[in-house]
């Protein structure tokens, strides 16, 4: 089968063995898949991943292993992307996306989405709603990383609110709390993403509109952008005793001062992976369209196209076609 | 008056001028202060303060404005550092510890305790019981600062903790840990400093015995370093979805990542001063004895020696006397 595999370079290998489906595993063929930002980090080492790539998909199943519910052959399917032990403490309190023994789909352990076939446990498979487009569902998992920050903190309805960031990220947050009716100011450098949100009724702010006013006046702020400078302009614009959430892994090479967050005692939460149940009955009701985030579908033939335009500056989501 | 003031250097003026009380204002004579790395990091230049230093006081009041209770004078009182508006948001909040508008004790436009006299507002001021000593008082500011840890954060009774660091910082957070009867762990360099949380039945580990087995292990971890190696090695400890208590101002001069933080998803709370008259209750009760903290008595005309064993490395707190 072909499949879209990272060791020390990416390649499209067209003749990649066929998982086996294990007793408690669906084999599912790939429809759409997502290119996330985590894939281009591990093409530049993150994680020391090396395997078939992907994480964001949408397929149908085709086989299922014994322990398997035969009924769930040829339904569409998306799936959590944390394969977890069961048995421990994190699985217990249903926190397996923290589960200390997890395999991640195309990240830690385990083959991607990224190829015509791959495997998950049943446990990890939702069936989704014929009304969920193919488009629509391969946006479940980043959509549903934006609905952790609900999961994780109490966003009161009068809460204010700031997402700070215009990238992928930063519009699947906007999306997801647009939907939820969270009174929230999306700030970023780019107009004509912001226009996105501005379109779904949201107040927006160039980066350098800010003032001097708006310095400690958020409950929450969201830091989306990934940078040094995004995240000390966070913690300049969460009010005291403010809660700042952290969806973006940084790393400072220069210098990072958490001076502030000691004074105004600000609480900051690292954010991931969220669940996605509660992201579908959204998608299911029509809640979130994601056509605005989409900026090219290509064919896997064509996977260097489409990784070279992923990588280009202002690029939102690329999808891939099996 | 004598006052100890800073201004580039840090010189005894013994001619100060008293200051005038306000009609809201108590004047102070003070008997006994505490030398805080805060001080010690002002005449290093932070906060940019100039003027008469300190926070951490006992004394007397010798004579109170005309819109305070006669029956005050007379009385031994501590004060609470943050002088603050009490009309803003915050302050309706009973947070006058985050008021926009405060001046800070000895740290914020507002001169410090480190003088034969000083003034603070009624509201801020705490009779204290007799059976507290001066030298116990003393301790109020520090100590309360420790608790605010449990002001903000649910503790519970099973929930497994860490103090990270043996300075004055984090063995007042221990004495008042062990106090609340908290099951933790003080973690630290020094074996000696280590040994007083031990004579309280704390467990104590040194950070070389730190083990494969203790990171990812504590539901909280205090921080009480104030260095990039203790942020990190606080990371490492504690739980995917544990807490981590930012006890101490940190300046990353080198790199500080923050991936850790979003892939376990950690919140960091940001710690400062607290409220003192949680804290004075245990003092009252007899339930803290700090005398193994204090490693030096100074009389003010002897504030050289004071400030140059302060800034001895493994000094713990040093009193000045008036």
């Amino acid at each position: 089968m072909k499949a879209l595999v990272f060791d020390n370079e990416l390649k499209l290998d067209k003749n990649y063995p066929m998982p086996k489906v294990k007793d408690n595993e669906v084999l599912i063929k790939t429809s759409l898949v997502g290119i996330c930002n985590t894939d281009y980090e591990i093409t530049k080492g993150y994680m020391g991943y090396k395997g078939v790539l992907g994480h964001e998909f949408v397929g149908v199943v085709v086989e299922v292993g014994s322990n398997v519910d035969k009924n769930l052959i040829n339904k569409r399917v998306v799936g959590e992307i944390n394969c977890a032990c069961g048995v421990c403490e994190y699985c217990k309190k249903d926190l397996q996306r923290h589960c200390p023994n997890r395999q991640t789909l195309g990240i830690w352990q385990k083959d991607g989405c990224f190829s015509e076939y791959f495997t998950l446990p049943k446990e990890n498979v939702i069936e989704i709603s014929d009304n969920i487009d193919d488009k629509t569902a391969v946006f479940t998992e980043p959509l549903a990383a934006a609905y952790e920050i609900i999961e994780q903190i109490h966003i009161k309805p009068h809460s204010k609110v700031a997402i700070l960031g215009d990238g992928k990220l930063g519009l699947c947050i906007s999306l997801v709390f647009n939907a939820l009716n969270i009174d929230y100011v999306h700030i970023g450098k780019h107009s004509e993403k912001l226009e996105i949100s501005k379109k779904l009724g949201a107040k927006t702010k160039l980066l350098d509109e800010l003032t001097d006013n708006d310095k400690k006046s958020f409950d929450v702020v969201i830091e989306a952008t990934g940078s040094v400078g995004g995240f000390e302009t966070s913690v300049s614009l969460v009010k005291p005793r403010g809660i700042l959430v952290l969806k973006s892994t940084i790393s400072a090479k220069e210098g990072l001062n958490l001076a502030g967050v000691v004074v105004d005692e600000i609480t900051i939460v690292g954010s991931r992976c969220g669940q996605f149940r509660p992201l579908l009955r959204l998608l299911e009701n029509k809640k979130i369209d994601v056509t605005p985030l989409i900026d090219g579908v290509f064919e896997v033939d064509n996977f260097e196209n489409a990784f070279e335009k992923n990588a280009q500056k202002n690029t939102l989501k690329i999808l891939v076609k099996f």
